[in-house]
């Protein structure tokens, strides 16, 4: 387990300690080359994963009840160490990744700031949603009892980490971060795919956890390939909530467990949306041609691996809709390819890509620049109509990677027809002219129960971090439609709220005593 | 189906449209004299739980939308059309549940006034969590886009009227008001213990939907007896959330069939909680005989048929528990038998009593007066130690009815451990004296993570409407841990947040646009 700079050494963290998993053992590759990296990383066994849960537990108490200020300061450090880390974390991530340079120091970007911006959550209070209403002892008919209200750390948190944000969705992605503002101890399963990426920042975390004083079972990473960590971790009794970022295969699976145990738990899984782009014809006439030049630069950004790649254009058929496909057919024709995380979601690619371009119903209108190594995805843009789409649902499944097929749809009632047909998505896509307004309009409300962030004249893959944002929405996109697993809100999925009746001031939390300077409802 | 004060003709309702349900029927037992009561209700078919849903589906946008200080007002019409209801309905109460006339319009006026609190929390707006962040387009190193967001409506929920409170947790209960608060269609199914007073209320909505000019399918009412209505109901595609209150085995029921949907959706079940009573020395040393008095009262109110109800006492062995014996039992022996609510009820309470009675570990301290008519539940505390306590789960089980088990704790070592093998509580009460609040402060995070309200020198059984009140509690006590069905934070649970970015003003919601006269944080 890798300290600062040290190297790695294929151990995970079980709370401060570092441990060689005797379970199952894995090497990261490098998706590039195809070659192996060292070390060797052990996996966890169950009673590795018992251990970090017993920590996590006994972690809860004292780190829940830590001050505002403490906890903030202790995201903040982990920020810090992450960026001490420097190249090496960034060298690592692309190794493992694939990914380009700018887009992993942009994504470590986001991923400190995400922490910062969770300690200025923590240090302003307003999570606790604190709540007095004091008694009221001549209320009639009956009198009215002192009654005040916080929220607590809903438990210890099994977070999973995603392979296509190795940092800003993985150890110390929105998910932990949010969690640990919560108050909630966290066990973090890391991605088999980046183990090494994993390890630094698991490191970072340790090194903060001790160097703010707490607990060390607040934080523990697990290491290992295969689907028995998770479902370990999952079953936990001591485990109270989980979030995943992931397949939709991967989410169900996790649901099913989380379900079926002694004590029910919520997962708040991140799944799978095509997220829809709609093209409406006054934004077509005035600039198709554009907006597809934009929407083949969107298709590929992160090799199309991104929750939110549109990857279904819903076109109200006209003239305009060719301007769309003349630029981007342009754009992606003189695209190269794109390295993909793994080797199995190349594969999975592959067979997806495979399944449209065989597809009676569907026209291929361009591909990409072909491979010129291993594991590159080839974009792909395809055609289908209305009524195909509608009638097979392997059309409207999501395709991870740079692929998208646009749907000439004939006219409003159509489009929303397959608006309500489709499952829940991410983000929608509206691309509008001044004369497309009306349209719109009348069609929002069908939107809005789809999607979690609907948007204009752009495209989903950029998830600004903020209190009002939404990276969420109905089934599959996410598992609960209430929740966002990107932004401020994300912190409700970890809490739950306490009623303190009749309480003695000496036995209330600070910030429900009476003169509590955190911000409170004054209920009277 | 009962207008105003007409007769009750035994239909239930499909939105505004009286039926006659083709299913198996129902009659009413009154649970004092066992006689059947007219009229006889037609129970809901599978074809009727369709149409209901169907026309939620289609209320569901134009509900949704009604402007703040209409979709108040609807609230109070509700409340206002309820009290018109008048003697009818207090005598239709009465008859259909045992309970006596000063509980019933308590509890009227319980129900009234959580509609009228949520017609408030409506036209307050706050409830929409709305948040406006700016683009802004310079900022380095990418341009911030224009962000904001509002909690919607989650979609039609199915509301299970509950034996216990035919008025505040049944039809037009707090799983209602809340839904309806939250703009969301409601279809209840009926309690079948109570189809009369169902239907009464029931009229009272439908009514109050007319009046305000709102879609028929805001409100749809099912009557009959089983299972088969419920699960249909739950399985319905167009339902997005439940709210029920009612026996554990029911809950689970509805968790299993809500998580087997092709999407699943959200169960707010409140199923099942003992409410430990703890009680302290130095409090049982200073008044342990006002403590059993005043715990007999609450024990028996309702006749024992609260969620809150005292069942399980955790008492800090001393001289002080002979006190608190001996108060309890001379109230309970000198109190009467009250009616149960129905025969089956009554016939489980009998059933668990002799669980009890029979225990080889548990001692009889005390019944209460003998049943003098059919239905009739006979007061009971029984005594057992901490170890068969621990030992024997059926001792921690849930007796419905006023029914409580005294174990004298040894120490406050075995007192945390009592409460850390225990599930989910909807309350934990605490008995205190100044000397007791050192140990209670200390036991108090384990508390906290037990149950959802912590109360001191009083019982749980009075649940205040109030912003600051938790009536929920980890499972089972409630499937969802984080939520509460009493209070105006109920709303949330019928709530999702939907971003909108970079839309036109013209496209946004009323709340969200420039210059919103609706409470919202705006982001810098």
């Amino acid at each position: 387990m890798a300290s600062g700079n040290a190297p790695l050494t294929g151990e995970m963290l079980i709370g401060a300690t570092p441990v060689t998993g005797g379970g199952e053992s894995l090497r990261a590759v490098n998706p590039a080359t195809g070659e192996a990296l060292d070390p060797v990383f052990g996996g966890a066994t169950a009673a590795d994963v018992e251990r970090a849960c017993a920590l996590a537990d006994a972690a809860l108490i004292p780190y829940r009840e830590t001050s505002l200020a403490d906890r903030a300061a202790f995201l903040e450090t982990i920020a810090d160490n992450i960026l001490k880390l420097d190249d090496a974390l960034i060298e690592r991530v692309m190794a493992e990744s694939g990914l380009p340079r700018p887009r992993v120091e942009g994504e470590r970007g986001r991923t400190v700031g995400q922490l910062r911006l969770f300690a200025e959550l923590v240090r302003s209070g307003t999570w606790l949603d604190a709540r007095i209403a004091p008694a009221q002892p001549d209320r009639k008919p009956l009198p009215r009892v002192d009654l005040r209200l916080r929220n607590i750390a809903i438990g210890p948190v099994a977070v999973f980490g995603a392979s296509n944000f190795p940092l800003a969705f993985s150890v110390a992605g929105g998910d932990t971060a949010s969690a640990l503002a919560a108050g909630c101890p966290v066990v973090v399963r890391a991605h088999p795919a980046h183990p090494g990426t994993s390890a630094l920042i698991g490191g970072a975390i340790r090194d903060a956890v001790a160097a703010c004083g707490l607990h060390e079972g607040v934080f523990s990473l697990l290491q290992g390939p295969g689907n028995a960590i998770g479902q370990a971790l999952v079953n936990d009794p001591r485990i109270k909530a989980v979030g995943f970022t992931g397949s939709r295969a991967g989410g169900l699976a996790l649901m099913a467990t989380a379900a079926a145990r002694h004590q029910p738990i919520p997962v708040y899984a991140e799944m799978s949306s095509v997220n829809p782009v709609l093209l409406f014809p006054g934004a077509l006439a005035e600039r198709g041609a554009a907006i597809g030049e934009a929407f083949a630069a969107a298709v590929q950004l992160g090799a199309g691996q991104f929750c939110t790649n549109p990857g279904v254009i819903l076109a109200l058929d006209g003239p305009g809709v060719d301007a769309f496909i003349a630029g981007a057919r342009a754009k992606l024709a003189e695209s190269g390819a794109q390295t993909m995380l793994t080797a199995g979601i190349h594969a999975a690619y592959e067979r997806q890509v495979g399944v449209f371009a065989g597809h009676s119903a569907v026209a291929t209108l361009v591909r990409g620049g072909a491979p010129s190594g291993p594991h590159q995805a080839q974009a792909a843009l395809f055609e289908t109509d209305a009524d195909s789409f509608l009638a097979d649902p392997r059309l409207q499944e999501e395709t991870f990677g740079p692929c998208s097929v646009l749907v000439r749809v004939p006219d409003m009632t159509m489009l929303r027809g397959i608006i309500t047909a489709m499952e829940g998505q991410l983000t929608i896509a509206l691309h509008l002219a001044d004369a497309d307004l009306p349209a719109a309009r009348a069609l929002l409300p069908v939107l809005e129960e789809k999607a979690g962030r609907v948007l204009v004249n752009g495209f989903g893959t950029g998830v600004e971090v903020s209190p009002a944002m939404v990276h969420g929405g109905p089934f599959p996109a996410t598992s609960d439609g209430g929740s966002t697993s990107v932004g401020t809100l994300a912190i409700r999925r970890f809490l739950r709220p306490v009623c303190y009746q009749d309480m003695p001031q000496a036995l209330l939390p600070d910030a429900l005593r009476d003169g509590s300077t955190v911000p409170h409802d004054f209920v009277n």
